[in-house]
């Protein structure tokens, strides 16, 4: 892992990320993945999905607000993304609250090549059989010892699992990473998961052949911001703002020197 | 009307809050219900609506930027909630502003039992008959007495009506509470009328019985952090900023002594 | 050109600018315009756009999210809006970018009578036939000179041109203004092409006639806003927020002294 060299790559190359997300956040997911220093683009129809990840760095898949026509459009893209060797990034906002969230989850997965799975304990845990309490789109709790839920997941589906919680844990199946950066104001405000994962995106996009890598230096970049967004943050709001802040000055030099990562 | 122990008992329990609202307020409501202390879930989907309120303590509906697929989601959605006792809150943005608008609120009202309908005079006056000149989705002017226009509007609908304005007027057709609080601030952003909404979508779920009192408390609660929010602001984005923050530091020690509701 | 008469008369009159525009950025614009001192509406479902539009003093069209259901919103409320003779403003958020973008900004373009045409560089070149490079939903480079493509653009496509960059240029064909204001943090959020555009259409709200003056004036007023809230910004988050209370402040009695237009 080396944080300071991907954001530094990041920066001077500017990947294109595609993003098929949320009506909730996606103001939210475009204006970090530009304060990181990528592109974002939003795109959705049939009609130009596949078209326009040919262009694209990395495609995030999100399925915070579906609906059947999004779903088939994240199944285009997510197949002209693997066609391309382009990564794909899936957050399963959600599953385990309704069927149809998990079913859909389990699609996608099912369908396409997925890189990183980035979404919560209780999220995770449905998709990989753990009992779990999800009540909408927060996980509430897992018996599952989070670390051996990213390692059982990576294991199972065959991708870098990425468990966010009060602790990260990342892991290919083998390898767990713990990531302790962030702080919990990052809580406070709706949409941190899901630009957690439009960052995964940015990261992958320079780093395609280390999945792993490229999902932990995302959680350590957008931790570090929002360690540095809290201080003088009056409530969620004010931290929102500054968080955007953080996210434009994270400094390549000192990124790892921050990192909490084991 | 308690609107401290209310706020208190919301903190503790954190109902989950569904939402079928608009494309412009979903993050600014989401944001906002988790600032004051619930949690938000935005769901559309007729594969999943049905399901998702029944994890649900309150359903929010609001028509801001309506189309067919969008109603048919809502009204599966609010007999799900009736079938189970939940409370539903109705927004009927820009009700006499279109046919559609209008015809979508009366059915709406129609086909669903709606604890609390919250609109502007103008959008609540079109619902019961009385002309209104309502531009876009905004109020400009009902001839009728605000008071008296909440009051009939309880009563010919037969639920709380909570007509906000400079002075909001709730009302179950017999008892009207006049609430003073809030700032002229908040008019000068998109959704804080939607925003109140949700906020009555919260407080109803810890007042399953009492929608008077929850309506009432959810417009004591937000005119209060509209107030904290106004001090040291430098205009709208600065109000925005400093609202979710005021939301988050409601103290339900003072938050009665700061009513202003008669 | 005179922005400060222009501004005094759209917060006199309050025109209701309804726009037809992408998920990202509608909280944005809706603000922006609110910001402004218009009135914002958004409203898409093909049941009401032409009785809508009916309300409206300009149509702003945006298809940075397109989908065919949109697109058909989009011609039946620019055909309404033609009409009744109400400007109508397009922004072609992705032209070039895939053919499905590049199309229907076309179609539009065919079937309706557009007064203002605000884009980047890129996406206004593709729209008359020269090679432009266009990654996702940013311009990264034409051979073109801007005020020649701007005047090329105003002439071939029969309407006023706005292409927005580092420095803008407005042409109706003939005259060609460049308008030098703004900040180079405009660049770094999302969504300031798009409140461009919807600033473009306020100020055609009380310029109906003279399309030019209105379009000159908005990207003047926009940024001015934009030069005042960059004084004290830390970055994008807080330069975003401050736009607003930017743009709420502007003083018609100085803004034309502020103009860098020639």
């Amino acid at each position: 892992m080396n944080a300071g060299d991907s954001l530094r790559r990041l920066r001077e190359t500017k990947p294109l990320v595609h993003q098929i997300t949320n009506y909730v956040v996606m103001n939210e997911t475009a204006n970090a993945t530009l304060a990181l220093g990528a592109l974002p683009v939003m795109a959705h129809a049939r009609e130009e999905v596949e078209e326009m990840v040919g262009l694209a760095g990395a495609l995030v898949l999100n399925i915070g607000t579906l609906s059947p026509d999004w779903v088939e459009a994240m199944l285009l893209a997510g197949r002209a993304a693997n066609d391309a060797g382009t990564p794909v990034v899936l957050d399963p906002v959600g599953a385990g609250a309704t069927r149809y969230r998990t079913e859909t989850a389990k699609r996608l997965l099912d369908e396409i090549g997925v890189a990183v799975l980035r979404g919560n304990a209780g999220e995770v845990a449905t998709l990989v059989g753990i009992d779990a309490e999800v009540r909408g789109v927060e996980s509430i709790d897992t018996g599952a010892d989070p670390a051996e839920l990213a390692r059982a997941a990576g294991k199972q589906l065959g991708l870098v699992a990425s468990v966010t919680g009060p602790v990260d844990h990342v892991s290919d199946g083998e390898t767990v990473v713990a990531v302790s950066n962030g702080h919990e104001l990052m809580a406070s405000i709706t949409g941190t998961g899901c630009m957690s994962t439009a960052l995964t995106g940015c990261f992958l996009a320079v780093n395609r052949e280390q999945p792993l890598d490229g999902a932990v230096e995302a959680l350590v970049a957008f931790g570090v911001a929002g360690e540095d967004a809290a201080r003088g943050a009056n409530g969620p709001g004010s931290f929102h703002v500054a968080l955007y802040d953080a996210l434009a000055a994270l400094d390549p030099d000192t990124l790892d020197g921050r990192a909490r990562a084991a």
